[in-house]
């Protein structure tokens, strides 16, 4: 079975909103086993609303349209819908109820404009929306079920479990899929390592670029979703086994910063930091997700080399013999900023994050980074490419990537 | 002239990738006076490509095609198109050279997959590709000249300034725009105060909510580039007028941030941060743009009393007393800031981030945040609805934002 997604708006075909919602629904339907070969936005434009639609329902069994619900004049998705199969707009006393109920409940009075909202094209199904003031409704259209929704995201988002999924037509093929993180090895090395899989367990891998980490999306169609997901998990296996749990930190939602927090939770240590380049880029990774306080103690962003001395302890002669940027100064500032934030182990990165200020010696992209812990110190450097914000985020997954390694295998 | 976009791939259609090569696309046609109704993608299927490239090419007189140019067996976009308009595909031996040479470059050898990215459609006049393998081209298709371009953004979008844009058919109108920076204002309240803009100055007013900011595209149409432009900018300087100068931070490309960085160096003033709830993020901000080091000295990112105490010299009294989310210590965590820093102007943010640490005193989103500076000490408090992420963003630029008043109007 085949659908087409249709987002109307001329927001979009100006150019004025990146649309998220045709690749949202995209995968949704892709999960629920249809074939979307489809994905287009036009304006708000009742001739040219009416002639995609005519086509996307002569070519597919399941067409999905977003926007142009809304109470404005631009809003013409319902009346084109009518014009296209002919039929008048109805009331739908039940959908005007909770339209004037929602605006009142706001202090508002029930505009003309809202009233429009509450109008369907006869023998339309409504679907109720329980996050704002457009219902949607579902009908016929040439060979396509056809579901009309708002084109807010978080509105479509609900509409479509609540609504859309109960009245799918069932797909006999049932997919599942478990998403892999992985940091450490480019796109190509991972494609690589896992040439074979795919036709070994019957799967499709699918690989998503999410700078600076790739995930492994592992696909599995079966005729039940318990023998789908299953093929799925074993594949999951083989992947992680190929890749190794250095390169796969973790499954589904996790963050790198989340699975080094965990690590560091089991463990019962508290983690400092002293950033230069990062900027606080690293302490917001680590306390971007909730429960960050069992693991993270605080962090010293030290933009100058006063604060290095002054706060962290570098001494002034290893700032001055070595520089700023410098394996030296990365470990003194791991190693005060366990000590000043009285922490159990502390990461510090310390780079040229650019565009300006690099040297022949110290190019642009330079970043040293250390882990102190009660055992000793560890620190690496390495030559990021890219811009600013590039090298900047490199430099926060390369620190908490080597802390990782550190709390998973040790100093060594 | 309307104008269609159609972008190839079946990471597309399986919602694998947010698709933002359209968005630009458009924005960019649209700004260049096509009217653009078509956004389409596809997935990679010969005869899929085939019968979208068939029905653009009849309806519109400027296509522009991404994706599909690739090495592997699954990019079929340059075989559809020769297929579809029955030609055969010739090898252009200047960009087989190109191909080969920037592999050696990267130490690689020329392989048959690559070899095939100089073959094109004959007729195709070929677009050199500077930053990539995939070359692009361009032949007519039906009655549109049509644009076949690499889907890479960063290749795309080079592509379309150096080969597409002197190769467009010239549209009589000029468009020129100014793009306004907003802060501090619902989208609706900028809407209402904005009332009236376009009928009097002759121009469009776009709104696009990048959240938690407002961005007010002004978009001028005229028949000479300088007639634009001078429209769009006496229409900026009202909307500027309207929304005052607090609202508006600033023009283009500018971050809230790098306008209150600006607003340091101008009064040669360094700032200090002590941040809890926000973790970072608001020197992660501060520090995004290079030049960050001629107005921020650094950042203690306090997320534990202990360390409010001990780093920020916020008395152990005044914790237990009022909390650590209350304006004693926001006001006191500033000052400490100040000085531990060695700072002429320091901010605070302090609050409940949730999505758990909620209690009926202190609700998740009850954010304080304090300016502390040598004339003195000012605090705020707010209470911010959404999910965690959304209240540390907002308290970091509402910091930002109280900071750029004090800046501006000084303390009261």
């Amino acid at each position: 079975m085949t659908a087409a997604i249709l987002c109307i708006g001329t927001e979009l075909t100006r150019g004025e909103l990146v649309n998220t919602n045709s690749a949202w629904l995209a995968e949704a339907l892709t999960m629920r086993g249809f074939e979307v070969t489809a994905l287009d936005s036009t304006d708000d434009d009742r001739e040219r609303i009416k002639s995609v639609l005519r086509r996307l329902g002569a070519e597919h069994e399941l067409v999905v349209c977003t926007g142009g619900l809304g109470p404005t004049t631009d809003d013409l998705t319902t009346e084109s819908v009518a014009e296209l199969l002919d039929v008048p707009l109805e009331r739908d006393e039940g959908s005007f109820e909770a339209i004037r109920e929602r605006l009142e409940r706001y202090g508002r009075k029930m505009a003309a404009s809202n009233a429009k909202q509450a109008d369907f094209p006869r023998g339309a199904r409504v679907l109720p929306n329980k996050q704002g003031t457009a219902p949607g409704f579902c009908l016929e259209i040439g060979r396509a079920l056809a579901f009309f929704l708002p084109g807010v995201p978080r509105e479509m988002k609900a509409m479509f479990e609540s609504e859309l999924v109960p009245r799918l037509p069932r797909s006999d093929a049932l997919i599942q899929q478990v998403l892999l993180k992985t940091f450490g090895l480019p796109e190509s090395a991972v494609n690589d390592q896992l040439a074979g899989v795919e036709a070994e367990h019957g799967v499709t891998l699918g690989y998503r670029a999410h700078f600076p980490e790739i995930e492994v999306k592992v696909i599995a169609r079966d005729d039940s979703a318990e023998r789908a997901l299953c093929r799925a998990q074993r594949a999951a296996d083989a992947v992680r086994e190929r890749l190794g749990n250095d390169v796969v930190y973790g499954e589904g939602d996790v963050t790198l910063a989340e699975a080094v927090g965990r690590l560091l939770v089991e463990r019962k240590l508290m983690l400092g930091l002293a950033e230069s380049c990062t900027g606080g880029l690293l302490a917001e990774l680590l306390t971007d997700r909730s429960g960050a306080s069992a693991y993270f103690a605080g962090a010293i962003v030290s933009y100058s080399n006063e604060l290095k001395e002054r706060l962290l302890g570098v001494p002034e002669a290893l700032l001055r013999e070595h520089g700023a940027v410098s394996s030296p100064v990365a470990r003194a500032m791991a190693e005060g900023a366990r000590s000043a934030l009285g922490a159990d182990v502390a990461l510090s990165v310390t780079g040229v994050a650019g565009p300006t200020g690099g040297t022949p010696e110290k190019p642009v992209g330079l970043v040293h980074y250390a882990v102190a812990t009660p055992e000793g110190t560890v620190d690496r450097h390495l030559n990021f490419p890219g811009t600013r914000q590039n090298i900047r985020l490199r430099s926060a997954f390369a620190a908490l990537g080597l802390l990782r390694r550190v709390l998973l295998h040790g100093l060594d």
